[in-house]
């Protein structure tokens, strides 16, 4: 029997994304699809005899624990669908996406001391410090490469999504010293639209393919996504405060005084509930008002399976 | 008395180096017309009221201790004007090369935990580990994005430099631990054309300009630049050596059994200094082949300069 080429095999696979019936079918349809495109992008990095471990510490970092549910990448092909962009089209973006995401992941943990990541050693724990900054680094230039190879998304834009994440991290690292002032919803808002919102803006835009959109179109999805993210996070804040209430039995968010979030701002679960799901429906319609209308249900079924998730 | 405007000061500015008449003048020139760029580049990063201290810490980072001699924007700048580019056409790259430079002593100074710096707290220290690194990778966005903006170097040479930088820096930290069978002259030459050959080849190829050029042309002057650092690195291990012997006494080099260093290869520093004069010369051959008469003397003289130096 002969083996069957890489081409076929993605070609199988990608039949199957496009006639994924529920959000979670795509979401476990798309997975093994980005992990192979994650692979080839990691194999495409240079590598030198005297220094060789680069390459093995990204591979380490993207794939340990099984490397995640994928959700950033799975929204470039879902969008790309839901815009009628052909698949193939932008699998190299959204493995560059999922690159990027690894490497916040990295400076993440090495940020917070974080020793345990998806079950997993961090990468920092595995390969210390000064190797895992250095992978870290390359993952950056490595993806914002692949991005503009791949992508015709204006290079203003790209900057400014990645300073955004840094400026979100940075209000994120600082929001547990901020004064009482300073402690509001908008600047939370700035944090989540910073630290998740711009990566999942970028995923979103990145589904619209290499073709010729106009600004307008862009700024659009950049917006639907970005909201996915902040309201992607929001429901993890819920899903944390409820997680604390049932096993310790103590008031929700009561030892967590210092950290900012979107429980802060609330009385009480239901409350947030309340306000997650008023903020889906306004975005739900800003996605109807963009998108073909197949593809509007997809992706706001899509949102729904992110937000209303129970773990 | 009306104030100068910033236009008729960089003209000003400028023709001071289209003048200086020896390496030496060119540098004390550009330094202040460099950092007027640099302060211009980190003017433009966005900031936003809850994220504001990424500007202020990569304006320490680049100006703490009057920030150097400014080597490697100087030679962007140097190489210009024996090319015959326009030098307002380069000093946006020119101060991009200079972030990328400072990035790579936040990270560098993190690795070794080194505290003092042009005589002043390193990034790190004055700002902790974690808003430091955040700085740094900004840097490297906004540097990379000002090179794609400025400047029309393909981008997967600026990829596989920007890579080959970071291989080096891998390389130099493994090298303590390398076995003997990899102490070679060959892995120390990649550590140098990495660490430091890298953004030296960037600096040369940089004063070409955005014109285009053919990829041989661009190549030779990258190859010309990473030699030139190359030498630098080299020449400075050697005046280590030298320095070490004057100060301590000791035989040269005998506390530095692990650190892999030019010097490991020579008998005696004679012996190392004939070595770099021996390929100064060669380099020197192979920039009268590729640049016009003039240009190509003061890019040598330039080059003895950085290699003979004394301290």
């Amino acid at each position: 029997m002969r083996p069957i080429s890489r081409r076929e095999c993605m070609n199988l696979d990608l039949d199957g994304l496009r006639q994924a019936k529920t959000p979670l079918e795509f979401l476990r349809d798309a997975k093994p699809i980005i992990d192979s495109a994650l692979s080839t992008a990691i194999a495409r990095l240079p590598t030198w005899a005297a220094a060789e471990q680069i390459p093995s510490i990204i591979r380490y970092a993207t794939f340990a624990g099984d490397g995640g549910k994928r959700i950033r990448p799975a929204l470039t092909l879902l969008t790309a669908r839901c815009c009628g962009t052909p698949l193939e089209d932008v699998i190299d973006c959204a493995a560059a996406i999922e690159l990027i995401h690894t490497y916040t992941l990295i400076i993440d943990d090495i940020q917070d001391g974080d020793e345990i990541r998806r079950g997993e050693p961090t990468t920092h724990i595995k390969f210390g410090l000064n190797l895992s900054l250095l992978a870290a680094n390359v993952l950056l230039i490595e993806a914002t490469s692949l991005l503009q190879e791949k992508l015709r998304i204006p290079a203003f834009l790209l900057r400014e999504i990645l300073h955004k994440l840094h400026a979100g991290q940075e209000a994120d690292i600082e929001s547990a010293n901020w004064p009482l002032s300073k402690r509001t919803q908008d600047s939370l808002e700035f944090v989540f639209s910073g630290k998740t919102g711009a990566l999942f803006g970028l995923s979103c835009v990145s589904g619209l393919g290499a073709q010729d959109h106009g600004e307008e179109t862009l700024m659009d999805l950049i917006n639907i996504g970005s909201e996915m993210g902040i309201l992607f996070q929001a429901a993890d804040d819920l899903l944390e405060a409820i997680g604390d209430s049932n096993q310790t039995g103590k008031p929700v968010g009561k030892d967590r005084a210092q950290k900012l979030t979107f429980m802060s701002f609330f009385a009480n679960p239901n409350d947030a509930r309340d306000e997650i799901q008023r903020r889906k429906g306004v975005l739900a319609m800003k996605i109807r008002a963009r998108l073909p209308g197949e593809g509007a249900d997809f992706l706001i079924e899509f949102l729904e399976a992110l937000v209303d998730r129970s773990k």
